[in-house]
């Protein structure tokens, strides 16, 4: 295909992905609560003539991190019904949320997959009419849910591919892997996916991410820099009393968190390398006379490598566990997310560059650093293991306040833009005339 | 009036008190709101012919500690309304719960007053069959308000103390003044009743609590250990960052309350006597990944007098601005409530204790120690700083379960029993016939 | 014995307790290495006919507290020498200080204990002509060690003790044990003594204490308020590391430390009484740029009983644990001193008083509490135990300054007071006359 | 001068060299008490012909940091004044050690300086027949002064180059300046030289280290990463109190500093570089039952630069104040030590690098980052900004054990080595018949 056609053929779903963006927004739902998404999604790519596999077909329960309770996930997809979902769909997930649509092409050639993830942030989304999505109409509906990072982008983009993929289906080869991941924020959904085997075929795979700092129309081919990080819930529980009457009838759960707090602060940097370690929340205590008898706690550690985020880790869960013992206290402690470091392929980023520079209005971006921490890092992972190749791309795009804000907002140029290199991309690796 | 008249006359009304008690404990409202009982108290008063008072005339605003924010306040106004209360009376209340009813017998005499405290608990109460107001249909509708203290009968001997009065008028001289008292839970409303001037023309003051550990059928005619004591609620604000890419940028709050917390409860104790801090609650963080840009405190401090509660109060608020300032974070401190320690006055106890004597079927319990706080002793300080006499008396009652439990509840039994020893004083203490 | 006789023969003997005391007083030697005071105790009670026991006789080794390593004995042993002691009686003792004198009267009667503690305080004695020791020049010899507490003063009584009731042996029955115990600071000899079966066959115990906030000639026949003690050296070791290079090599002992003291004091106060708890000393690290690898804290917990001092105890015990390994530091803890609460036996008490009232020139003050620990409260414990009766009495006396500080200086007046209630006392229980 | 007459030249001095080591090794001086040494090079320079300054000539009193107080410096002098040192020279510092010996061709040409480090260590060295020094002879005979850094060496190899200059200073051009550098350790001397100017003529500065990881034999030209650092002395005074009768009456400063060292400790890390703290001595209290009075801390913090050494340095700084405040404790800070990041030029490393070359026995090592603090750095500094040129060297050897530990020792073969490529430098940037 030549390139004008080939972005002719792109230009002209510009509507239709905003179209989807706009609805994701409207409609944001959280990690391991995308009923509705997931519902959209799975519809969409049936009648496109994807093969659709939902629920324990691509998820592994057991490696399924930080899901809410069955309570809060029946009614989330109830809600989801209520707001145009498809209960037969909903239905099939029993309760897990997220779709592996899969294009066998018929003609041998390589598996290539791309993963696109799906979430919405715990977030209250402004309501201002500063705030492009609220002045125009498609700012959430669902309190307390926000796509505040762009993956209703990344989500537009995956559907509107899958049509490209279906419109061009004559000169592709191979099979093509739509992976649409649930709860990205948290790293809780990946490492399930890979579990269950869904990257097990993959040759090639390609995942990316708008916004990061660049601007519009500028594209870094092969992101360096994934934290490896662990996230972790506590639970303290001790015993009240009453804080004037009989104070040494308590187990003060507040100081044993405190102590943690202090003491986790405390944990030596590291001269292998960076690290980090975040109590990001604390709540005890159950009224003013009472000695605390319980908090829970949201810890995140990091680190450049595995070993310095163990480093950091280990040494977490033993301040937790004795700050906890010293005042009678029970731990409990969950792990509710985890990723990890991961380097993308040369030989596929060097691809990707490649594509790239064929399209001149895009500017590429050397050598950024993610300086945070995606869980497609998993999946390139499982790639590598199997001697395929992974690639993780940044897609520029101006934006209206940073990622997890209020107020976030993206320039939606960046959804074409992203398509048209994930399309050239594809069209690159699964070509029938390509070697 | 001979005794078995009054203890006949008085046993007529227990029908009538038990169903007030239900009543208010169905409505249960909270410190600050109770505009429905406020509502119920003064129509029944004005009905019986009492001079009612409310609002701004009892309640002086900048004494008032710990009330919520006027639109809390307007809400629960409505809410007052809804169920039941007079939107009058509730208008003319100015958003300042309480009562105080007089009645002048124009014989002249001393005034005594009652005061009956109206508010109810923070609190959900149980839902549960073993637990009587549910399962007869009086527990409360109000979601956060429980009465878990027994002020709903507090209030009940109010109402059927003044029909009393009402019924024996020929008897009595002077005058007589009920008070009640809204916001003692969290010591927030007597200091705000004082200031306006309410105690300024008492000559005796009674009030008392029911339950505290003694049985059913038994008196302890005046209590002693009240502890001096400060509330205070405590805003930290710093600014927040990502705690993996830019921790430096952030101030963290968590940390300087944790801080904090560890420091007061190292305030050493005290040669004098007991001191008593407790940090009762602390919520702080925003996210996982966010260094935490707030937290949130409950705080309070105790001493057996006023001196030992201010050496703990003053180190403690030194700590909680050197905490915040050691981090670069903003400190608020609001004083949300505060009491003072008493002591009865030993010639009105005498006479408590000879009334109490003349009623066969009540046990004396001498020096009980309160071992808690209790705003009723403004009310005695004001009294005796005029050289009238002021007493606390607890009506002894089986309880369910202890006081600010969810399952509280009580013997109704001590209703009549705390009726009677309140009638008979007044018959003692303003009888026509008396010195 | 009239009572003007008895006075006029103690009276003669005031130049000589006097002597005694400021001997005592210059050749100041702290706990478990009161050699040279040893040997001239012994040596003097041998001349005046008392059966003398030393060492292991009436020290169980395994019973010694916070004793210094035998080198440091050795040392001391040495020096004692030089100062003027006997070398064959020093080394009787091998290594254990203290001497029991005893005389029997070969009269069947009771036997009556007079205790005595010999060892002086680890404090620099001031060199100033402000104070008398030194502007006289008695003042300590041996640096680090002074009698900054009184008991040079005891010791002195006890051996003019010694002389009286060999001058009138001849009224007295019964048998007579003058114990003088080593180590009474930091509660460290007496429990030593009353596991080596010391206070066996006492009937009845005396002991007390000059000075103690009462004035000249003024006695308190029965001190109550000895608080339980438990005394604990710490020893934590880590490991060091280039606090630049290598922060995460090392096993931060400090931290572990400071973790420790925060929490100690944090422990909640007990609504059963008083409770203390003071870290008094830390001594951590061994230089700027290195992670501090060691940790030594000097420990005490109190409390009003031994249930509360055990309440403190087992917190700080537990705490001290966590801190150690929260941060993979080891732990050694050792109990260098212990005491128990007592109370006076009444009837004995009794006796005391009704003994100072019959000497007009001395006040009798009551209800002194002791606010302090003596281990004195094994002995008198024990003597309980088997029915027999004990009683600490506190001889009044002008202080030059507090008890500990480097000024401390005692009207010596009350040798002599104290000197006469001793032989009241005994003269009245093991009067040949007497019931 | 032929590279093979050169050589031997140098190995000439050998024996000379070591014994010179050797004598200093045994004679160890503390930095600014290092009197013996201080005369030991002056008298050497002033006989071989040098110019020699002394004292305030060359050090500025006023930024001498961590110097001890003057009874302590005059002890010192006298005692090196015992141990061999010339009276008359020692006399002439005026108290201020450190030499600087100046040679001046007379022929126009660059001056180039050689620096020396010449202090030893607080540390008490091994009395062990495994460590050399002690076995054969020449260990420390000044306890808690021990050359464990290998300064002892580098004072050696500078006045062995003083020799090597003077023998040759027919072919020689401009000005040698040799810097004998007092209380390098804690980096505390060369700030004082610096502000007094002593490198405000020099257009070429070489300074170097043995040892330091390098194995015998090998050189590392040009040595990267210093880290900026601040060493502050902290001084926390409160009040004692008795902790059991009065601890209300204390302001516990062993609490205050346990308080500060958590929080120092929790400071966050910067995404800007590395940052380091350490609290490496805490010393608190008088007695297990006085509330601690007093505590003394050696602190240091350090940064990739001097931003990030500040951005540690402030918050430590506000922490140690709030910490002290919070308990109404005094808090006095001391800074007794600086230095700074620092580039060497590379025009000079690559003159180093060319010489090195040219010594086939030697191997060159590159890339070595100091990761710690030397504050030649100062210097380098100085000379940079006057457009001088300055080089720090690494010069290998095997080691008995690592920097400051107490057997430490050093392959002496390292000497000559360090004295070939000093003269080869020399040669090359002076000779008269350079460029």
């Amino acid at each position: 295909m030549h390139e004008k056609e080939l972005i002719d053929s792109v230009n002209r779903l510009e509507d239709k992905v905003v179209a989807y963006r706009r609805d994701f927004h409207k409609y944001a739902e959280s990690g391991w609560t995308e009923f509705r998404t997931t519902s959209i999604i799975a519809e969409t790519l049936q009648k496109l003539g994807f093969e659709v596999r939902l629920g324990r077909d691509i998820i592994d329960p057991d490696s399924a991190m930080g899901r809410p309770h069955s309570d809060i996930i029946k009614k989330h997809m109830e809600r989801a019904v209520q707001q145009g979902g498809n209960r037969e769909i909903i239905d099939k997930t029993e309760g897990y949320t997220g779709v592996v649509g899969i294009l066998d092409t018929g003609v041998k050639g390589p598996t290539t997959a791309f993963r696109f993830d799906i979430d919405a942030n715990d977030a209250f989304e402004a309501e201002d009419d500063t705030h492009r999505p609220f002045r125009e109409g498609f700012s959430s509906v669902n309190p307390g849910a926000m796509h505040a990072c762009g993956h209703d982008g990344h989500t537009a983009v995956g559907l509107a591919l899958a049509e490209l993929i279906v419109n061009h289906l004559d000169i592709l080869k191979g099979k093509i892997k739509l992976i649409f991941q649930p709860a990205e924020e948290g790293v809780r959904g990946a490492k399930a996916m890979v579990k269950r085997g869904v990257l097990d075929d993959v040759d090639y795979f390609l995942s990316g991410h708008i916004g990061f700092g660049l601007e519009t129309n500028t594209i870094c081919p092969a992101v360096s820099g994934f934290l490896s990080t662990t996230k972790i819930d506590v639970d303290y529980r001790g015993k009240g009393a009453h804080a004037g009457a009989n104070p040494e009838k308590g187990n003060n759960v507040l100081l044993a968190a405190a102590c943690a707090v202090m003491n986790i602060h405390s944990i030596p940097p590291h001269s292998g390398g960076i690290t980090r370690v975040n109590v990001g929340v604390l709540n005890s205590g159950v009224g003013r006379n009472v000695v605390p008898p319980n908090a829970f706690m949201k810890i995140e550690t990091r680190g450049e490598n595995s070993e310095l985020n163990s480093y950091v880790y280990d040494k977490t869960v033993k301040i937790l566990k004795n700050a906890a013992d010293m005042y009678g206290v029970d731990c409990r402690i969950e792990k509710v997310g985890e990723s990890i470091t991961v380097k993308c392929d040369d030989e596929l980023a060097e691809i990707v560059r490649s594509e790239v520079l064929k399209l001149p209005f895009l500017k590429i971006i050397e050598d950024r650093s993610l300086g945070g921490s995606e869980d497609a890092a998993f999946m390139i992972e499982r790639v590598h293991q199997r001697n395929g190749r992974g690639c993780y791309i940044l897609f520029g795009s101006a934006v209206a306040a940073g990622h997890h804000n209020e107020k976030f907002d993206f320039d939606e140029k960046v959804l074409v833009n992203a398509l048209l290199v994930y399309t050239k991309l594809l069209m690159r690796l699964n070509n029938r005339k390509g070697d």
